[in-house]
């Protein structure tokens, strides 16, 4: 079967697969009776259903059990760049956003889990819209990929290579050795999140609606929200904790859950990356409230702290929400949230950014060069989680935070041709390509990306698949070699 | 002999040396009448030559040629201080910084040849202090301990380990077996070229004084000048060309000027580090020039390009002198401008910051990676200049930089609590890590480091010897086995 082939195939199952799930606003837009939004959605629908159903039957056959890496990389990123690209669709065609650069940017933003929005009015949006906006996080924060092949068991061992290329950091294939089973796994574990966090939330007094759609903003740590003023709006205590403790679990190792669900919870104590990711969350949000409470921008500890710990999970995990424009918060506070942006969730989990296990890496090689110094005929190997580091394994890691950084440093010159001050610019590089959403000055947390001229809008939207793709599988395709046969 | 007598004998040399340099502003002070300042550097003189006479004939004997590491990290960062400390003296006691603080701070500045000033007004000050000032520039540019090994070649092997902890990056013992005799060569590289750079400066109507204030602070890639404006005073298209030239001279590895020397010219034509480095200066230079062109910052492509090119050499090779307030340019020039505060110049010049050889080989084992993803069983080998890079020296280069950049990040914490901006504390951060002196907003060229709070002026002192030490000479003293003997 020739590439083309399982390409087309491929895309087709994708595009019938999003048509599935455009049924959900569709409902949304019959209850509340939205009739611009419906009409959008069942052209929307028809169009894909037709596309997709053409496709996978026209190029029916068994996808090659040996994509070949090159091939894999080429499928993810053309997929990615469809699903956003018909996600947008239903934007336009309900006139809630005119401008397909907009539409596209906004889908884009969704997908990857971004959470970064051209809108600045967001309430007086159809119900239908905003429950696609949000349902977007959704389906890009577990990966499109990982459903299609959960739900199309026709992938064989290709589908690794598919997989691999969608999330190259954490292995998927750790916990059985049964590819199709583990991705069902992670759906299930993430849907049953889903009904628990959407419950909570309906018990601290949100109406279904806004549940749902802050569930799947939390745990695909996208960052939409219904409400302008983000969580923010409900002002409840019971509300913010709630969905801190999911974020700090949906940036969390999914290995972990499974783990934890077959009987094997004391490996989730030995985890390194969870233990610092859990030590970063905690000094971040104790020196953050710290900074708040002494600078007296909120009266008690307790206030402080509430603040402080949803912001600092909101970042690490790289979601997006606000409680509060954090914009205004003292310079030390603003400078740990600026740090945070660097870190990311962490390996296997929905967050984005650089991830723990990266960090943990690099820097324990770099404490062990400083031993090496110490002691000429040491060797520097490290230790993680009791096993020894392989070489390949940091240069790897390596690679990638070179490619990581390279990547926000382009996209911060490029943003900064449209005459942006140097914090403004900064952070929105790092928070798209780290998928976070708001950051300071200009993209602020009551801020938002409508003013960018659109070709910085189209940068932003391959900087945001970029990092969602964790750099290599997209920057791959300019390596000089990649298109020679 | 024991570690702590050959730490006494060492420092003794070194306080000795200083003692003997006191003596040029000095003989300013005299041809000025300048009384207060003349009577700061005989005491200053005659305590430093009484101290560093009694050290090191008490604990006269050859310093052994088995200094350990540890012993070598030790007693480079001592050294350091201790110079740094004596240097500020002649401020404290000519009444021009009457605060030991500030004028510890001004001395460590110097001598690391970061540049950065808590002075506001600098034309009023006694000539004899603005040369002690510059001086200090010129005997830390090339390095203290490089010079003491050079003028005393009493030590042996054991020197070599007191140079690595000076400049752990590149090799000093390349260019010939005999290390007293590298270190003579370089140093008369360096009064070669500061003899040409003060004589180009006097044709193009500098005087004496300010011919040589302005060489030290450029050869030694520091920036101090004795003019408010810095290099703007002149407004002289000539002067500027030549420090232009100068500073990227002396950001170059001068193992090059020795190769050219001994007539190995092509060697240099082959060196990749030194060509990224002119590729990096050409097209920061060429994109600020268009910003600034396209603007109507400058009326001409050449003003253009003649500060454009000026503001990206003093970035780049971490000079910091200014013929502008490139705070007020256009965004896009500024961010090119905060970019270049990572590069650096190159291994084995005067110029600080992460230096480019360390980029080119992590940026090559990224793109390495990447085709280690094409094709899985292809190794990551990268080579430099022809020959194969070992694993063990990519892990070293991966070890600075993260070391570095976690010293940048702690710095920018520190100078967060002081409530600056973000854009002020990180550039903070960069440039005083960085050995550069000016950055943006608070600190930008036209302002100064007078009005930070003390804790953080010492700890900046702090970041300036860490970043001139690069990092790992200082850090390993907190690595937690140092200290078990």
């Amino acid at each position: 079967m020739s590439p083309a082939r399982t390409a087309f195939r491929f895309i087709g199952i994708l595009v019938s697969i999003v048509a599935v799930f455009l049924v959900v606003p569709l409902v949304v837009a019959l209850i509340e009776n939205e009739v611009a939004a419906r009409n959008a959605f069942l052209i929307t629908i028809a169009a894909a259903a037709v596309i997709g159903g053409v496709f996978s039957i026209v190029f029916r056959s068994r996808v090659s059990d040996s994509v070949r890496p090159r091939d894999g990389f080429l499928l993810v990123a053309s997929a990615w760049v469809i699903v956003a690209a018909v996600g947008a669709v239903p934007f336009v065609l309900s006139g809630t956003i005119p401008r397909y650069v907009d539409a596209f940017f906004e889908s884009m933003s969704g997908f990857t889990t971004t959470g970064a929005s051209i809108l600045s009015e967001i309430e007086s949006l159809p119900r239908s819209i905003l429950m696609w906006r949000s349902l977007t996080h959704w389906l890009g924060g577990m990966g499109i990929i990982v459903l299609t092949v959960a739900v199309f068991p026709v992938f064989g061992r290709g589908g690794l290579q598919l997989l691999r290329a969608e999330v190259p950091g954490p292995s998927l294939d750790k916990i059985t050795p049964k590819l199709a089973e583990t991705a069902k796994i992670f759906w299930l574990i993430y849907v049953g999140m889903t009904v628990a966090q959407t419950a909570l939330l309906m018990v601290g007094g949100m109406d279904l609606f806004d549940s749902l759609t802050h569930t799947f903003g939390t745990l695909a740590t996208g960052g939409f929200s219904p409400r302008n003023a983000s969580v923010g709006y409900y002002n409840s205590a019971f509300i913010d904790i709630v969905i801190t403790v999911f974020m700090i679990m949906a940036g969390t190792n999914f290995v972990l859950y499974h783990r934890a669900l077959t009987g094997r919870v004391r490996a989730i104590g030995r985890n390194t990356e969870f233990k610092v990711y859990l030590a970063v969350f905690g000094v971040a949000a104790v020196a953050i409230a710290l900074s708040l409470f002494t600078s007296g921008t909120y009266q008690t500890v307790g206030e402080s702290l509430r603040y402080a710990g949803f912001q600092s999970a909101s970042i690490l995990t790289t979601t997006g929400y606000a409680t509060a424009d954090f914009d205004l918060w003292p310079a030390f506070a603003r400078a740990v949230l600026f740090l945070l942006m660097f870190v990311g969730g962490c390996a296997g989990s929905t967050g984005g950014g650089i991830k723990v296990v990266r960090h943990v890496t690099l820097i324990k090689q770099a404490i062990a060069e400083m031993r090496v110094f110490l002691h000429p005929r040491s060797v520097s190997h490290i230790r993680l989680n009791d096993n020894v580091v392989r070489k390949e394994v940091v240069f790897t890691k390596l690679g990638f935070i070179v490619l990581y950084l390279g990547m926000v440093m382009l996209t911060f010159l490029v943003v900064s041709t449209a005459g942006l001050d140097l914090t403004s610019a900064f952070t929105t590089a790092l928070v798209t390509v780290g998928n976070i959403g708001p950051g300071f000055g200009a993209i602020g947390p009551t801020m938002n990306y409508g003013s960018f001229p659109d070709y910085v809008k189209w940068f932003l939207c391959f900087s945001m698949m970029t990092g969602r793709l964790e750099v290599y599988t997209v920057l791959i395709l300019f390596h000089p070699r990649f298109w020679r046969s």
